[in-house]
């Protein structure tokens, strides 16, 4: 039953970023909307929102876990918000929500969200985020996303 | 923002029923569907399962919060599985996800959401469920959705 | 090894409560002091503040399962605080972690921790709290402590 | 209120560990319960077994925040049994119940405590644990209990 649903990609990574990352954030949602359907993400602000907002652009579907129990909580870009209300506990609901993750730059919470991935066994492949034994490490968004679709082929996920 | 997102309904009972509850809640299912986009539940079999085969039958999506780690534990019927890992504990998810709520008969964990509904000031409407002061009586299940259709013209919701 | 440890008593009730109720509750705690060495309930204020404070002054042990992660939320007389940042799912924990629990005049968050010693087949004993079919109903604190008493002597707690 | 309550520490690491790391863990636990009156920890084996042990010899109170439902899980020498039920999500509880952590080395769910220590600011001291920015350093456990004791002595803490 579970491999007839449709795959979720987790994105993990800082309330806070660059205008650069921010850029770079939306671009690796957006190529991310091509190879799988539906984005789960902590639903806040910086990458998070940067990377709903490209995966809508490319008409993927949203979901944002969020810490609190208000909805408005969540960024605009996320279509389906769980408001959660257990606070940071919902790091582990994110990670374990998805078949694979792309880890971005982040900062303490991001980390908690990768030892959750290894964890799991959940595969993780981070862009320039914490370097960390077991991860997997892309180049560039370009490369992470040469790696998801790699690992959606892969017929044990 | 929140106004622009697609409302959601959750349907709480129980883990078993009978044949005729079965039949009535894939019928509650495929009614809802007409007048709400997404529907939550705890994801599991019984009602949870009947009522989202009714609401994927009506091209409904579905999301299922369940309370362990393994997304197998999902029935065939949900879209998007949300494996919390946090036990009793999701039911809080449940309902909080949930912009209104039809209770149908169950157990002691269809009480603990039910009075989840209450503190959240969420409206639950319950056919046949616990009688409980603050919750909306529907005489059956088209009356509980002429209720929700009614709720979701409330501006306020 | 389980039965080797000390019995918890679980208190739920109210946030608030009138002076009377307060007075009443001081003497349960008082009163569940002589027959149980620990004392866990939610943490905050009203009947949970009332509970601890007469707990402590029959020397028991109280700790406080709180929804934030503020410790200085908790009432003065909580020795140990779990500041569990879960919001309300923190209602499962705090049943959970008692052997047997004594339920006082509450809202909807009582209720919820009713149904979940129901579900957990937790014995809970309501002194003019919810009537909900499987609650042991006492007809004042003392014939509570009576009914305490009896539980704690039965091998199988 | 909340500074005239009772220090905790908490203490984290793996779930196995070799004979050599599990004496070295009592004799921790026996010189932590000299300079602190309560212990939390996940409450399970290996380490965690080992510093319960240790700190039971010295009379202090061992809390284990487990998470399971079931209180068997917790090993012996746990005084108080907290079963969350919330799986993995419970590491942020035990976390946050200390006012400062000792790290020993673990796999991934030590470094997902790690990270709630740094984003709860709490200090978090490592003996052999993982080396991320932010932690404090100690060269053994008799450096630890010295690291611990300056920090008792903060104001702020």
């Amino acid at each position: 039953m579970e491999n007839m649903r449709k795959k979720i990609i987790g994105v993990i990574g800082g309330h806070s970023c660059t205008k650069e990352m921010e850029q770079n954030t939306i671009k690796l949602g957006k190529k991310l909307s091509k190879v799988v359907d539906i984005l789960v993400c902590g639903g806040l602000s910086g990458t998070m929102r940067a990377v709903c907002q490209g995966f809508k652009a490319g008409n993927g579907l949203t979901i944002g876990i969020i810490p609190s129990y208000n909805k408005n909580d969540a960024n605009e870009y996320v279509d389906i918000v769980i408001p959660t209300g257990i606070g940071l506990a919902r790091n582990v609901l994110v990670v374990k929500s998805a078949d694979m993750v792309v880890a971005l730059p982040g900062e303490a919470g991001t980390l908690s969200e990768i030892a959750y991935c290894l964890q799991f066994d959940i595969p993780v492949i981070s862009v320039d985020s914490w370097d960390i034994p077991g991860v997997i490490k892309a180049k560039n968004v370009e490369d992470a996303v040469i790696k998801v679709e790699a690992l959606l082929k892969r017929s044990n996920l």
